[in-house]
């Protein structure tokens, strides 16, 4: 199958896929070898889940959220050939940063990673007196520098468009406060310089039963013809705690915070063992997604239960359709 | 074996039905092959749960919660010719109603469904400025017909009794709030008319520690000799969340707020993986039973951890005498 | 100054009145003698509010919250030739009622009375298994009797419209829940037979900060030519508790529910020491109100602090101006 | 008396001024004829408090939280010619801005005001899907100007520092949640533009008993030969809701995050009747300060109760020396 | 009038004393000049209150608790001639005790002193890891000695009997937990040495509106032929928070955990201004009572909103015989 | 293998055992049968767990927590040839005592068992007006004393060292509140008599992430020659509730409230289906430990999501050598 060229982006022929089943009803279908990377794959680790990767040389690298075995949110970085199979590096990353009051590391969490132009930008969750945005980049996955903080605590959910959008950098966040926060929108800022932050702009908030509580974006937005393609998380409050699943949206490409279309239904919930037994039950994070420009393939990594990492896959024409027909803003 | 005809009703020989295992030391015993009903049975369905059938010409016919993906609650009819394997209709119920004030669906959930002289009544918890008990009625589970909305908000669990007491008809219900309700009493109401409702009377409320925080009745009461037979969810607050198990318990004929009997131990509590892992983890719910009054069988329907519908059976004599050997008023 | 004929009543040239100070800008004035009853009033009270009046022979007659020193609530009766200088009984109303299973006294308190006909109702907050609404009557405010509880729990504030509408006893009330709700709306329901009751409709909701936790109705609804007007209170949640204020509403004649115009400011708010001081800090909680159909002079009875009670003067013209000029439905 | 020359700034011998009463022992004291703006000083006012001035031309000019009778929030300008009588609009700031999504008023309160350069900026906390950081400013109190909010919600008391920090604006801020919040840290922000802002740094949190729940920044600081004095609000939880204090700190003039000294006791809390009794009991609530460099007298602008605003004074050289031998940082 | 000689003790003609007013309807009144103890009395003070006294040589003397501008809560010792006119000390009471691991000062309050024998025994709630009992004594107010912490966290309102029961001396505490507690029993304990402590036994726990939240121990029991004599503090919730009153109780000389009677109504709760206004609105929470045995006065020391101290009267004949009558155990 | 005589103990080379996994990297690991003791191990168990055994005649002795199917908490006696296949009582133990306040059984949980010389104490927690730690002890496990109860309400957790400690008996308690405490620290206790305690010390309190809730002792602390060998549970809070696993330090032999090493990491954390799906989910609580002192090796029992019984081992040497190696205290 072929793209309708939806994607802007390179091919990425291969990127870890796996047909739909016939029998799946689904938008969105999980990987058959699901989770892909164990709670316990490197020593030190209590967990590994809500991580992020991206092309990199030949294969792939990415950064991982590893909680140790005291339960230290941990970010550490990793590489695999085909996606799937993963080698993470035991010791967390770390970064270089020449003000101490900005690099001290309290805890960092729920990574995502970025290319623009020459470099992967990392964004966390960044201990600084509360939960705020970390920023930091690397070049080769090896050295990894931290620059100032995007934003005043307390925020969760950084995530980088990847381009500037007319001159600027652009990011989506998740303002929340300093414990289980029981709300939370999508807000858009922008950088001229990666160091000072403005025009925020508000993008989408809770929204009917799944996503009531709060939202959050997931993955790197995918630029496509048809606008920014948004993967989110959206959290629904049951007697029994938090559930989150996965919806999608489509952003207006010059003014992202203009949201064009919306799932009104969950695109994956947390239906299997390793999706609602674990750590944290009813868990399904996503944190990035690979696409296939040439296929329109995009491969899904998300975290399960607090506990692992798992892929869901879904094509980029089929998605986009599905967000149209099933929208409501 | 032939019940000593304590149930007052019709011979039912055809309600599904699986003997005790050897093994089984408790008054209820689940069904082998539980769930019976999938949460994915039709393609728009999350979950399928807390729902409810009667016998109905050659077979059975329910109203189900079915909610959707994007986690509205709505009911749905269905039918079946064994009362375990069953055809769900794909939209919901779209009830006839003159007045668009209380015909305006909101949401619906958790219904129950109570044959009352020549028709088919169906209450439900329904949404009208807040969860309150919608009421309508079937003749062919084709064309369901709404009514006025029994009593004020905030009500959930309106059950009806299965013929008039005294000249009026009669409902157990459960006066809650707004949201995950803390507390829970059933009352009991009489109306001469199914419009306007009045004569409310305390029937029960939470006692001992499986049912401490709140209790609701479940099936539509069964009419025996020794009373009416009442099945009903008690809930446990544990540090982690509410737990839903089952009791039971004799009303007086006459005078159904006035409790004889009922059970100090649950009689089934969630346990299998299908009643602890869902949706909403622990819950153990039941909406529905079919009775044989000839072998004094009973099957209940009960939904499983918010997600999927099960079976468990019991048999009349045996559950009187266990009401009776464990009661504590 | 004479009304322009806008209330359906009585001519009352008795009732308490004051004229607005000439420096008061408000449509509502405060009585230059408030509080009118103290809070200890009789010697078993610990304070008196929350309380209703109406025309009786030459004078006025009453029902009055007493809290005792034990903080138990009761209602007592009381008596007075002018409206202002008042003689409470020092023994709670006895009602009298065939069934104790509704007449046995638990708590009851912020009573409403009203005149239907031949008799004068008295509803109030009723404790049965909970807050609900009791009702009862007396030609003489010597002999009560007690009727059955118009709803389930949980309720509270129940006012009754002065006649039938369309042939129903009418009634607005405030569903609730067991402790200090943090939410409310006005609901409005009917009865052929003060005995049941049904056709609940929605009346209004919070709206705006200083009513934007719950409201609920005050004294008896005025019938006017332009609508029934409502008095009634509105909370809003500080960091340090619950504030009440009074604001009005313009009610459609044949369907109440519908709302024309209502206050999106207050009407008057707790800002002198007697409301901002006492058992509970800045409460106004109108419960009746006397109306002159000659002059339009109005007389609003409220109670302050949860300990006293005090008078407040408006007039029918200028109030309804008001509402319609700074209504927001 | 003549300061020691501690003030870096104008002479302002105008300021509004009343000796120390010989009796009392406080570094700050009370004007006695206190509350100098009462709640109902514009017909529209519900209450006029935390509030701040400047001088301005001959006398001073200000801008004020007016919370109008539907408890909505406002801001208006005002002019007084002697600080203590004051003329207030009696419509709100109408902020000129080029964006409607920036400057569509949801709501505005907590304003300050602080002369840079040729400007009197204004900020304050302004509703953008939750409270931010409002910023505007003015050449002459008639036009005011809104830019960008400074940052994303959720935010309240952003305090300018009255000139540029190494090149760069800077402000003061205490990030929060969407309620009445119950945590609070100052942090620094800076910005080259007043459009973008970062390189955030963490001021100071609670600490000890009468701070013990948030702080946050008060008047704007005043620029010391000792570094930049602070005055601030600390919040102590008491089981009937929060109690506003006042405390003074001296931050470094060139890296204002740093602390030097911070007062462990507070200098004024709320203890009159004005201060202790009104919307919000208790609160005592600094925006704005005037100093005269002359003679070292200080003028304190505090809000009372959310609901008047008072004077309170004291002299820089008995503060700073207060701070000094009174400091726990 | 000299009292039945119902009171276990000495003469003390000269306690404060101020005659019932004429026009007074309750068993307790206050003194025409409080509160006798302003809140400022000593140079660092915030406020005194919840403090104790007992006679000492020619006068009395007493412990305090004096909150200083801090907010830190310490104890200071105090002398009086008269028992109204206060001199009480700079600086806190420093407690010598050999043991650093209990002497190390966290905080102190609500304290008590009780005659035992030779020596002035002090309890007071002391910051253990949490509030715990402290336990102290002196000869003469002027050294104090610390021993061991009677109890476990989390614990208040320790409070001696004035004489050993049985051999053992005895204790009534109120366990609670580490914030502003929401419940509240008074227990009685044992101890063979002041170190050691056990044979724990239930007093009294909530009972009644004014005393629903939590009770505890007042003043040091006074001894009578018609048992102890318990004046103690109930909790109501308000929807604004805590309210404190006073009740009173008899228990059994051999068995103080044996309630013979207790005031279902309060004996004062906050109505004046200055128990309704201050740090805590509406507490009046007693700690000491003088008693006369040769005339049965009592005076009763009371803190008044956590601000200030103050005296209220009572008789004892008068009180018993009030509870008495109005006991509901 | 040969233990380096760490533990002070006799041999008990029959106690439970299954050798490390290869591919297990922890310093505990779960026997392979897990859980050894279902939830429906006798008639009325509803679950079997957080139970504690000691080496007995030939075999095994215990005391069990079996919550009925009412989900009232009883005490059972069991008693095992192997530690592993376990006979336990149908009825609980009934405790004889001498005074009924004491021994009047409200409810008894999660009991621990400690041989002291010539008897074996039992410790729970133990309803009395709230939660405490009730005392008694057995010759056979077939006659129990219940002595009085240790501390005064709230408190649960209480661990009694296996021998005096300088003449005293000692013991470990988490003080508590009423509810489904969300903080606790664990402290020490001396009595000469078992009766009467006090001296009491804080050990320590919650630390790190897995165990920032609230910490409490497990298993009767293990005498070896590096000091007391505790093992202890931790409690996370995260969105879905409680999550509880264990960790291990080494107290000072002399002086058991210094802790002179303690895990910062986990050394089992609730990962399985039995210790994550149950009545609450996420749960290992261990209660007992046998240790043989030739071959050091150690099995610890715990309950598991509070359901059922499961064994885990590890080896003296090498939890030291683990503690001393991860230890942040």
């Amino acid at each position: 199958m072929t793209a309708k060229s939806t994607i802007v982006g390179s091919p990425l022929p291969n990127i870890p896929w796996q047909d739909k089943p016939p029998t799946c009803a689904e938008v969105m279908w999980r990987y058959s070898q699901n989770p892909i990377i164990p709670r316990n794959l490197i020593p030190c680790s209590n967990s590994i889940f809500n991580s992020a990767v991206v092309p990199f040389e030949e294969g792939f690298a990415g950064v991982f959220r590893c909680d140790d075995k005291r339960r230290e949110m941990r970010i550490h970085s990793g590489k695999s050939a085909d996606g799937i199979n993963w080698q993470i590096e035991t010791e967390p990353i770390n970064f270089i940063c020449t003000d101490p009051e900005v690099g001290s590391f309290v805890y960092g969490y729920d990574p995502r990673v970025c290319r623009i132009e020459d470099r992967y930008y990392v964004t966390w969750c960044n201990g600084y007196h509360g939960p705020t945005i970390g920023v930091g980049f690397t070049h080769d996955f090896k050295k990894f520098y931290q620059l100032e903080n995007a934003f005043l605590p307390y925020n969760r959910n950084g995530v980088l468009f990847p381009r500037k959008i007319k001159g600027n950098y652009a990011m989506l966040s998740r303002p929340s406060d300093t414990g289980h926060t029981p709300f939370g929108d999508i807000f858009y800022s922008e950088s001229p310089d990666m160091c000072y932050w403005g025009r925020h702009r508000h993008v989408m908030g809770p929204k009917g039963p799944w996503q009531s509580t709060k939202v959050g974006a997931g993955p790197t937005p995918i630029e496509t013809t048809e606008g920014w393609l948004l993967i989110y998380h959206g959290v629904l409050t049951s007697c029994n705690g938090f559930v989150y699943s996965m919806g999608a949206a489509l952003l207006d490409l010059d003014q992202p915070w203009k949201v064009m279309y919306r799932t009104a239904p969950y695109i994956l919930s947390p239906q299997t063992l390793y999706e609602c037994v674990g750590d944290v039950p009813n868990v399904a994070f996503p944190c990035a997604a690979l696409c296939d420009s040439l296929t329109g393939r995009i491969a899904v990594y998300y975290g399960c239960a607090d506990t692992v990492t798992s892929l869901a896959f879904t094509h980029v024409d089929k998605l986009i359709e599905f967000i149209k027909l099933n929208s409501k803003v």
